[in-house]
Protein backbone atom coordinates (compact mmCIF):
# COMPACT_ATOMS: atom_id res chain seq x y z
CA UNK A 1 0.00 0.00 0.00
CA UNK A 2 1.38 3.29 -1.06
CA UNK A 3 1.89 6.02 1.41
CA UNK A 4 -0.02 9.77 0.48
CA UNK A 5 3.87 10.75 0.23
CA UNK A 6 4.34 8.09 -2.44
CA UNK A 7 1.03 8.57 -4.24
CA UNK A 8 2.09 12.19 -4.48
CA UNK A 9 5.46 11.74 -5.89
CA UNK A 10 3.85 8.80 -8.70
CA UNK A 11 1.23 11.41 -9.25
CA UNK A 12 3.85 14.22 -10.16
CA UNK A 13 5.97 11.28 -12.17
CA UNK A 14 2.72 10.29 -14.11
CA UNK A 15 2.69 14.46 -15.06
CA UNK A 16 6.00 14.46 -16.25
CA UNK A 17 6.23 11.22 -18.38
CA UNK A 18 2.69 12.22 -20.01
CA UNK A 19 4.12 15.67 -20.92
CA UNK A 20 7.78 15.17 -21.85
CA UNK A 21 8.31 11.08 -21.75
CA UNK A 22 10.03 8.90 -19.26
CA UNK A 23 13.77 9.32 -21.18
CA UNK A 24 13.18 12.82 -20.26
CA UNK A 25 12.25 11.99 -16.77
CA UNK A 26 14.70 13.33 -14.23
CA UNK A 27 14.43 13.36 -10.48
CA UNK A 28 15.59 16.49 -9.76
CA UNK A 29 12.75 17.68 -11.97
CA UNK A 30 10.27 15.13 -10.51
CA UNK A 31 11.25 16.85 -6.99
CA UNK A 32 10.48 20.14 -8.38
CA UNK A 33 7.03 18.75 -9.85
CA UNK A 34 6.38 16.98 -6.75
CA UNK A 35 7.60 19.72 -4.72
CA UNK A 36 9.34 17.36 -2.61
CA UNK A 37 13.41 16.50 -1.64
CA UNK A 38 15.03 14.28 -3.97
CA UNK A 39 16.13 12.32 -0.95
CA UNK A 40 12.20 12.11 0.01
CA UNK A 41 12.12 10.45 -3.45
CA UNK A 42 14.88 8.25 -3.11
CA UNK A 43 13.90 7.35 0.42
CA UNK A 44 10.79 5.90 -1.00
CA UNK A 45 11.60 4.38 -4.17
CA UNK A 46 15.26 3.52 -4.03
CA UNK A 47 16.39 4.32 -7.22
CA UNK A 48 14.81 5.89 -10.50
CA UNK A 49 14.45 2.64 -11.95
CA UNK A 50 12.48 1.71 -8.58
CA UNK A 51 10.46 5.05 -9.25
CA UNK A 52 9.66 4.13 -12.63
CA UNK A 53 8.46 0.49 -11.35
CA UNK A 54 6.30 1.56 -8.88
CA UNK A 55 4.94 4.37 -11.21
CA UNK A 56 3.92 1.91 -14.34
CA UNK A 57 1.55 -0.27 -11.52
CA UNK A 58 0.31 3.04 -10.49
CA UNK A 59 -0.98 4.17 -13.69
CA UNK A 60 -2.34 0.38 -14.52
CA UNK A 61 -3.85 0.76 -10.71
CA UNK A 62 -5.32 4.13 -11.76
CA UNK A 63 -6.83 2.44 -15.57
CA UNK A 64 -8.15 -0.10 -13.68
CA UNK A 65 -10.04 2.38 -11.09
CA UNK A 66 -11.50 4.05 -13.75
CA UNK A 67 -12.86 1.32 -15.68
CA UNK A 68 -14.34 0.19 -12.68
CA UNK A 69 -16.52 3.24 -12.43
CA UNK A 70 -17.22 2.93 -16.34
CA UNK A 71 -18.37 -0.59 -16.01
CA UNK A 72 -20.76 0.28 -12.91
CA UNK A 73 -22.69 2.84 -15.09
CA UNK A 74 -22.84 -0.35 -17.63
CA UNK A 75 -26.54 -1.88 -18.08
CA UNK A 76 -25.65 -5.77 -18.98
CA UNK A 77 -22.66 -8.13 -19.66
CA UNK A 78 -21.86 -6.54 -23.22
CA UNK A 79 -21.94 -3.12 -22.24
CA UNK A 80 -19.12 -3.96 -19.44
CA UNK A 81 -17.32 -5.46 -21.81
CA UNK A 82 -17.21 -2.75 -23.82
CA UNK A 83 -16.53 -0.30 -21.40
CA UNK A 84 -14.09 -1.69 -19.99
CA UNK A 85 -12.04 -1.24 -23.37
CA UNK A 86 -14.06 2.07 -24.18
CA UNK A 87 -12.87 3.83 -21.18
CA UNK A 88 -9.05 4.08 -22.36
CA UNK A 89 -10.17 5.78 -25.73
CA UNK A 90 -11.55 9.17 -24.13
CA UNK A 91 -10.50 12.60 -24.20
CA UNK A 92 -10.68 13.29 -20.56
CA UNK A 93 -7.20 14.70 -19.30
CA UNK A 94 -6.99 11.69 -16.72
CA UNK A 95 -7.40 9.21 -19.53
CA UNK A 96 -5.44 10.98 -21.86
CA UNK A 97 -2.20 11.58 -19.23
CA UNK A 98 -2.78 8.06 -18.03
CA UNK A 99 -2.93 6.32 -21.33
CA UNK A 100 0.28 8.36 -22.77
CA UNK A 101 1.86 7.74 -19.44
CA UNK A 102 1.05 3.79 -20.06
CA UNK A 103 2.30 3.89 -23.57
CA UNK A 104 5.22 5.64 -23.06
CA UNK A 105 5.90 3.51 -20.16
CA UNK A 106 5.49 0.48 -22.51
CA UNK A 107 7.48 2.15 -25.36
CA UNK A 108 10.56 2.70 -23.19
CA UNK A 109 10.31 -1.19 -21.81
CA UNK A 110 11.95 -2.04 -25.20
CA UNK A 111 15.19 -0.38 -23.81
CA UNK A 112 14.98 -0.86 -20.58
CA UNK A 113 15.89 -3.69 -17.39
CA UNK A 114 14.14 -6.76 -17.29
CA UNK A 115 12.10 -5.43 -14.25
CA UNK A 116 10.21 -3.05 -15.93
CA UNK A 117 9.38 -5.52 -18.32
CA UNK A 118 8.01 -7.75 -15.71
CA UNK A 119 5.73 -5.23 -14.13
CA UNK A 120 4.81 -4.25 -17.63
CA UNK A 121 4.23 -8.14 -18.65
CA UNK A 122 2.67 -8.64 -15.26
CA UNK A 123 -0.03 -5.20 -15.68
CA UNK A 124 -0.99 -6.73 -19.17
CA UNK A 125 -1.71 -10.10 -18.09
CA UNK A 126 -3.90 -8.94 -15.41
CA UNK A 127 -5.88 -6.22 -18.03
CA UNK A 128 -5.79 -9.53 -20.60
CA UNK A 129 -7.63 -12.08 -17.77
CA UNK A 130 -10.07 -9.42 -16.61
CA UNK A 131 -11.28 -8.27 -20.59
CA UNK A 132 -11.20 -12.78 -20.95
CA UNK A 133 -13.52 -12.89 -17.97
CA UNK A 134 -16.04 -10.23 -19.36
CA UNK A 135 -15.64 -12.01 -22.71
CA UNK A 136 -17.18 -14.63 -20.92
CA UNK A 137 -20.25 -13.61 -19.72
CA UNK A 138 -21.10 -12.21 -22.79
CA UNK A 139 -20.42 -15.43 -24.69
CA UNK A 140 -19.31 -18.79 -22.83
CA UNK A 141 -17.86 -20.68 -25.80
CA UNK A 142 -15.77 -17.87 -27.17
CA UNK A 143 -11.83 -18.35 -27.19
CA UNK A 144 -12.36 -15.67 -24.38
CA UNK A 145 -8.40 -15.78 -24.06
CA UNK A 146 -7.26 -15.19 -27.53
CA UNK A 147 -10.02 -12.34 -28.47
CA UNK A 148 -9.14 -10.48 -24.59
CA UNK A 149 -5.43 -10.76 -25.97
CA UNK A 150 -5.90 -9.00 -29.38
CA UNK A 151 -8.73 -6.79 -28.38
CA UNK A 152 -6.48 -4.83 -25.25
CA UNK A 153 -3.39 -5.15 -27.77
CA UNK A 154 -6.04 -3.46 -30.48
CA UNK A 155 -6.64 -0.78 -27.58
CA UNK A 156 -3.27 -0.42 -27.43
CA UNK A 157 -2.42 -0.17 -31.14
CA UNK A 158 -5.60 2.71 -31.39
CA UNK A 159 -4.23 4.35 -28.43
CA UNK A 160 -1.25 5.10 -29.48
CA UNK A 161 -2.51 6.31 -33.33
CA UNK A 162 -4.79 8.59 -31.05
CA UNK A 163 -2.18 10.09 -29.15
CA UNK A 164 0.23 10.49 -31.72
CA UNK A 165 -2.11 12.30 -33.72
CA UNK A 166 -2.68 9.74 -37.03
CA UNK A 167 -6.48 8.34 -36.08
CA UNK A 168 -9.22 11.06 -34.60
CA UNK A 169 -10.63 10.04 -31.32
CA UNK A 170 -14.37 8.93 -32.65
CA UNK A 171 -12.87 7.05 -35.78
CA UNK A 172 -10.29 5.19 -32.75
CA UNK A 173 -13.41 4.12 -30.78
CA UNK A 174 -15.82 3.60 -33.78
CA UNK A 175 -13.05 0.96 -35.08
CA UNK A 176 -12.57 -0.89 -30.93
CA UNK A 177 -16.37 -1.17 -31.47
CA UNK A 178 -16.33 -2.74 -34.31
CA UNK A 179 -13.73 -4.96 -33.52
CA UNK A 180 -15.54 -6.01 -30.20
CA UNK A 181 -18.29 -6.95 -32.71
CA UNK A 182 -16.17 -9.32 -34.75
CA UNK A 183 -14.62 -11.27 -31.50
CA UNK A 184 -17.88 -11.58 -30.26
CA UNK A 185 -19.72 -13.18 -33.43
CA UNK A 186 -16.64 -15.06 -34.59
CA UNK A 187 -16.84 -19.02 -34.20
CA UNK B 1 15.29 9.29 -53.68
CA UNK B 2 18.10 9.20 -51.36
CA UNK B 3 21.98 9.50 -52.30
CA UNK B 4 24.10 6.56 -51.26
CA UNK B 5 25.40 8.91 -48.45
CA UNK B 6 21.60 9.57 -46.93
CA UNK B 7 21.12 6.17 -47.01
CA UNK B 8 24.47 5.19 -44.95
CA UNK B 9 23.09 7.99 -42.05
CA UNK B 10 19.97 6.90 -42.45
CA UNK B 11 20.95 3.03 -41.82
CA UNK B 12 23.02 3.85 -38.89
CA UNK B 13 20.27 6.15 -37.50
CA UNK B 14 17.77 2.84 -37.59
CA UNK B 15 20.61 0.96 -35.81
CA UNK B 16 21.12 4.02 -33.03
CA UNK B 17 17.01 4.58 -32.37
CA UNK B 18 16.36 0.32 -32.51
CA UNK B 19 19.24 0.10 -29.92
CA UNK B 20 19.16 2.91 -27.52
CA UNK B 21 15.73 4.59 -28.67
CA UNK B 22 15.26 8.17 -30.60
CA UNK B 23 15.28 10.06 -26.95
CA UNK B 24 18.78 8.49 -27.35
CA UNK B 25 20.20 9.85 -30.78
CA UNK B 26 22.54 12.63 -30.34
CA UNK B 27 24.10 13.79 -33.98
CA UNK B 28 27.72 13.05 -32.45
CA UNK B 29 26.82 9.88 -31.81
CA UNK B 30 25.32 9.23 -35.08
CA UNK B 31 28.31 10.62 -37.22
CA UNK B 32 30.15 8.07 -35.48
CA UNK B 33 28.06 5.12 -35.66
CA UNK B 34 27.83 6.22 -39.50
CA UNK B 35 31.60 7.17 -39.95
CA UNK B 36 30.62 10.67 -40.95
CA UNK B 37 30.75 13.69 -39.81
CA UNK B 38 28.19 15.64 -37.90
CA UNK B 39 28.55 18.44 -41.07
CA UNK B 40 27.66 15.93 -43.53
CA UNK B 41 24.79 14.83 -41.71
CA UNK B 42 23.52 18.24 -41.36
CA UNK B 43 23.91 19.10 -44.79
CA UNK B 44 21.98 16.35 -45.99
CA UNK B 45 19.19 16.71 -43.00
CA UNK B 46 19.46 19.85 -42.35
CA UNK B 47 18.68 19.22 -38.98
CA UNK B 48 17.83 16.71 -36.05
CA UNK B 49 14.03 16.83 -36.57
CA UNK B 50 14.70 16.58 -40.54
CA UNK B 51 17.18 13.34 -40.22
CA UNK B 52 14.23 11.63 -37.86
CA UNK B 53 11.58 12.60 -40.49
CA UNK B 54 13.49 11.33 -43.15
CA UNK B 55 14.31 8.28 -41.23
CA UNK B 56 10.50 7.15 -40.54
CA UNK B 57 9.89 7.26 -43.80
CA UNK B 58 13.26 5.18 -44.49
CA UNK B 59 11.96 2.70 -41.70
CA UNK B 60 8.48 2.64 -43.72
CA UNK B 61 10.21 2.34 -46.99
CA UNK B 62 12.12 -1.25 -45.95
CA UNK B 63 9.01 -2.37 -44.05
CA UNK B 64 7.23 -2.40 -47.88
CA UNK B 65 10.58 -3.69 -49.30
CA UNK B 66 10.69 -6.62 -47.29
CA UNK B 67 6.82 -7.28 -47.42
CA UNK B 68 6.51 -7.30 -50.77
CA UNK B 69 9.44 -10.27 -51.12
CA UNK B 70 7.50 -11.86 -48.85
CA UNK B 71 4.13 -12.01 -50.66
CA UNK B 72 5.96 -12.29 -53.58
CA UNK B 73 6.31 -15.91 -51.90
CA UNK B 74 2.51 -16.29 -50.78
CA UNK B 75 0.41 -19.09 -53.12
CA UNK B 76 -2.93 -16.93 -53.04
CA UNK B 77 -4.81 -13.45 -51.85
CA UNK B 78 -5.54 -15.22 -48.66
CA UNK B 79 -1.66 -16.32 -48.28
CA UNK B 80 -0.60 -12.71 -49.36
CA UNK B 81 -3.14 -10.66 -46.91
CA UNK B 82 -0.92 -13.15 -43.83
CA UNK B 83 2.41 -12.11 -45.38
CA UNK B 84 1.55 -8.83 -45.35
CA UNK B 85 0.98 -8.97 -41.80
CA UNK B 86 2.98 -11.69 -40.11
CA UNK B 87 5.98 -10.39 -42.15
CA UNK B 88 5.97 -7.96 -38.91
CA UNK B 89 6.16 -10.27 -36.41
CA UNK B 90 9.50 -12.18 -37.48
CA UNK B 91 12.47 -12.94 -35.42
CA UNK B 92 15.09 -11.36 -38.09
CA UNK B 93 17.64 -8.91 -36.93
CA UNK B 94 16.06 -6.87 -39.85
CA UNK B 95 12.72 -6.95 -38.73
CA UNK B 96 13.47 -6.79 -35.21
CA UNK B 97 15.68 -3.66 -36.00
CA UNK B 98 13.07 -2.22 -38.23
CA UNK B 99 10.15 -2.77 -36.04
CA UNK B 100 11.75 -1.51 -32.53
CA UNK B 101 13.02 1.60 -34.28
CA UNK B 102 8.98 1.96 -35.77
CA UNK B 103 7.91 1.44 -32.53
CA UNK B 104 9.98 4.38 -31.19
CA UNK B 105 9.58 6.77 -33.73
CA UNK B 106 5.91 6.33 -33.26
CA UNK B 107 5.76 6.24 -29.50
CA UNK B 108 8.11 9.52 -29.40
CA UNK B 109 5.57 11.14 -32.33
CA UNK B 110 3.09 11.40 -28.97
CA UNK B 111 5.98 14.30 -27.81
CA UNK B 112 7.12 15.46 -31.14
CA UNK B 113 6.72 18.28 -33.70
CA UNK B 114 3.94 18.14 -36.19
CA UNK B 115 6.34 17.39 -39.13
CA UNK B 116 6.87 14.02 -37.36
CA UNK B 117 3.17 13.13 -36.97
CA UNK B 118 2.65 13.62 -40.29
CA UNK B 119 4.85 11.73 -41.74
CA UNK B 120 3.97 9.10 -39.27
CA UNK B 121 0.29 9.09 -40.35
CA UNK B 122 0.90 9.48 -44.05
CA UNK B 123 3.22 6.11 -43.46
CA UNK B 124 0.19 4.81 -41.23
CA UNK B 125 -2.42 5.55 -44.12
CA UNK B 126 -0.62 4.24 -46.86
CA UNK B 127 -0.17 0.72 -44.81
CA UNK B 128 -3.75 0.20 -43.92
CA UNK B 129 -4.37 1.31 -47.84
CA UNK B 130 -2.24 -1.69 -49.26
CA UNK B 131 -3.38 -3.95 -46.39
CA UNK B 132 -7.25 -2.86 -47.08
CA UNK B 133 -6.53 -3.87 -50.87
CA UNK B 134 -5.08 -7.07 -50.08
CA UNK B 135 -8.39 -7.63 -48.04
CA UNK B 136 -10.63 -6.82 -51.24
CA UNK B 137 -8.79 -9.38 -52.71
CA UNK B 138 -9.53 -11.58 -50.50
CA UNK B 139 -13.40 -10.81 -49.39
CA UNK B 140 -15.21 -8.31 -52.24
CA UNK B 141 -17.86 -7.34 -49.41
CA UNK B 142 -16.10 -7.04 -46.13
CA UNK B 143 -15.34 -3.62 -44.56
CA UNK B 144 -12.08 -3.51 -45.85
CA UNK B 145 -10.97 0.14 -44.57
CA UNK B 146 -12.14 -0.90 -40.89
CA UNK B 147 -10.53 -4.17 -41.03
CA UNK B 148 -7.13 -3.19 -42.38
CA UNK B 149 -7.41 -0.05 -39.64
CA UNK B 150 -8.04 -2.79 -36.66
CA UNK B 151 -5.60 -5.56 -38.46
CA UNK B 152 -2.57 -3.14 -38.96
CA UNK B 153 -3.09 -1.48 -35.17
CA UNK B 154 -3.17 -4.87 -34.10
CA UNK B 155 0.32 -5.94 -35.44
CA UNK B 156 1.70 -2.55 -33.90
CA UNK B 157 -0.09 -3.80 -30.74
CA UNK B 158 1.82 -7.38 -30.30
CA UNK B 159 4.38 -6.22 -31.83
CA UNK B 160 5.08 -3.75 -29.07
CA UNK B 161 4.13 -6.54 -26.44
CA UNK B 162 6.75 -9.14 -28.44
CA UNK B 163 9.49 -6.25 -28.49
CA UNK B 164 9.03 -5.43 -24.58
CA UNK B 165 8.96 -8.94 -23.55
CA UNK B 166 4.85 -9.22 -22.63
CA UNK B 167 4.17 -11.51 -25.15
CA UNK B 168 6.22 -14.55 -26.87
CA UNK B 169 6.66 -14.26 -30.84
CA UNK B 170 4.38 -17.64 -31.56
CA UNK B 171 1.91 -16.67 -29.75
CA UNK B 172 1.93 -13.13 -31.25
CA UNK B 173 2.06 -14.93 -34.59
CA UNK B 174 -0.88 -16.72 -33.40
CA UNK B 175 -3.05 -14.53 -31.96
CA UNK B 176 -2.83 -12.32 -35.83
CA UNK B 177 -3.49 -15.29 -37.87
CA UNK B 178 -6.82 -15.54 -35.48
CA UNK B 179 -7.49 -12.13 -36.26
CA UNK B 180 -6.97 -11.81 -39.87
CA UNK B 181 -9.60 -15.03 -39.66
CA UNK B 182 -12.14 -13.45 -37.25
CA UNK B 183 -12.03 -10.30 -39.45
CA UNK B 184 -12.21 -12.47 -42.74
CA UNK B 185 -14.96 -14.24 -41.82
CA UNK B 186 -16.85 -11.23 -40.20
CA UNK B 187 -20.08 -9.32 -41.82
Amino acid sequence: MASDRQVLIMEAAVRVIARSGVRGLRVEQLAAEAGVSTALIYYHFKDRSGLIRRTLDFVSDRAVAYTDEAIARADDARGELEQMLLTELQDTPGVRENSTAWGELRASAVFESDDLRDALARSTRSWVTDVAEAIRAVRPDANAEDAAERLTALVEGLSERWLSGSLALERARELLRGGIAVELDAG
